[in-house]
């Protein structure tokens, strides 16, 4: 049975990168001990060093053996690979969470744990474009929305341990179906990745032999190309785990694009004032 | 003849939005004195209270009649209006600037100038989503690349003194042709400013409808998106003035698209590693 209150319960982190070790170092002091387990000893030392963990092992099976609550904190494959492993290895009614941008396949291979695991999906909606265990900070996830995906089979109880897991680091939890998360994720995410990544290869490609280019990149291609700085394993993870819904998104965007580029085409001027004038509004809207 | 000290110099700022209103008070103290000229009188009052300009007149001719210096700080169709209407009022030997964000069209209708005029196109890289007197702000240009775009007939005693003002101001001049700045910005700054708008819309047309989207809504979208709230008129203006240059790189970002779309599409992950990889460090080269 899972323990009711996070203050009495041991939570195991898989992984110590940025998401990790950031979650980490938010859930000290929130929980009876943080155990951290990673691949490289070099990992838990820093992370022992900096005060992220109570604990650290690179022994799976020994960081999750008392555990409460494990989160696995890697890219969207791995957490893949990594369900079936760990099943085995946990306590009863250990509750398992992941921290994958992408939820359907996750939540489609929780769903065939074996019982005595309650699982829930996880994505908190925050990140860098920085990578590695020295890029923890404790207050990543502050203020920022973090969805949780329960399944059918997830207990009140369990899904109660998650919402106060989400409190517990400053963040607001918002429960929604995978698919459904997946879907806006494809347009709010992944799409800007794949726009931000096709804007530095249209940049490489025409502009960047010029020295000038260099000295006048501004800040609207600094903002838009941001993104294109993301870890490349997790984002190939994350587009191959939610191909349909970004081949989709894509194709929304081009018929978009298409539709203002014939209009400075055609350059009738009050329709482009229409057009241009709504998008900003919707955008300030958004963000206001 | 033009003077050759800017210290010594009379600079009339025409239109003191976000863009003069801010070269303006960046001036003041640098040169004998700025007079800000604007159709509305709430601009120049605001002006005058907060120590923008040193005079202010709604009055055009009145405003340039004893200049050493004119800046048009107005959108680019405005500028190339008022290249003509404004040659008339303006003394011997004056230097002419303009801070249209699109160079070709400015500069030939500069060429079509009376003899006693000293063109020099300008186009400081800065600028902000906002716009209005009120949002005027003397560091806006500092430490920013300004384009200086001299015609064959400006004299170099013109072109120092454009050199002077940017320098004043805290930017670094930049001298290029004026179609190989209009190819640049086509990349660097019209198209990044294309695709915000397209994806703003894409997801207007695909997610906004779910209230979840409001709550999700992730960094890379803001980021990515960010440009789309900018001055439509100033954009429009921009987009007409450079339509070829415009339509030639959004062409060159749909290949880029199509190509990285087809690699998510195919799953290919040692292609997709490549590609992506090689453009984050392209990305990180450029922003260090």
């Amino acid at each position: 049975m899972c323990v009711h209150d996070l203050c009495y319960a041991q939570v195991s982190v898989v992984g110590l990168g940025l998401m990790g070790g950031s979650l980490a170092a938010a859930l000290r002091g929130n929980c009876k001990s943080v155990v951290g387990i990673a691949r490289r000893c070099e990992t838990i030392e820093y992370a022992l060093t900096h005060g992220l963990v109570d604990h650290g092992t690179t022994d799976l099976a020994d960081g999750v053996r008392h555990a409460d609550v494990v989160v696995l904190a890697t890219p969207v494959r791995v957490i893949i690979r990594q369900l079936q492993e760990i099943a085995p290895l946990l306590p009863q009614g250990c509750l398992l969470m992941d921290l994958g941008s992408t939820k359907s396949d996750v939540v489609a291979e929780m769903a065939r744990m074996p019982d005595h695991i309650q699982p829930l999906g996880g994505h908190p909606m925050c990140g860098k474009e920085v990578s590695g265990v020295e890029t923890a900070d404790p207050a990543l996830y502050r203020d920022r929305t973090f969805i949780l995906t329960p399944l059918p089979r997830t207990s009140e109880a369990a899904l109660a341990l998650g919402h106060a897991l989400v409190r517990a680091i400053g963040a607001h939890p918002l429960v929604l179906a995978p698919h459904r998360q997946d879907c806006l994720m494809a347009t709010l995410s992944h799409l800007p990745y794949m726009l931000a990544c096709a804007l530095v290869a249209t940049a490489d490609a025409t502009t960047s032999a010029d020295p000038a280019a260099w000295e006048i990149v501004a800040g609207g291609y600094r903002d838009t190309s941001r993104v294109a700085g993301s870890d490349v394993t997790m984002m190939i993870d994350i587009l191959l785990t939610n191909q349909e819904e970004v081949l989709k998104a894509i194709s929304a965007f081009e018929t978009q694009l298409r539709s203002l580029s014939r209009l400075v085409e055609a350059g009738t001027e009050e329709e482009m004032r229409t057009a241009l004038t709504r998008i900003r509004e919707e955008r300030m809207r958004m963000f206001p």
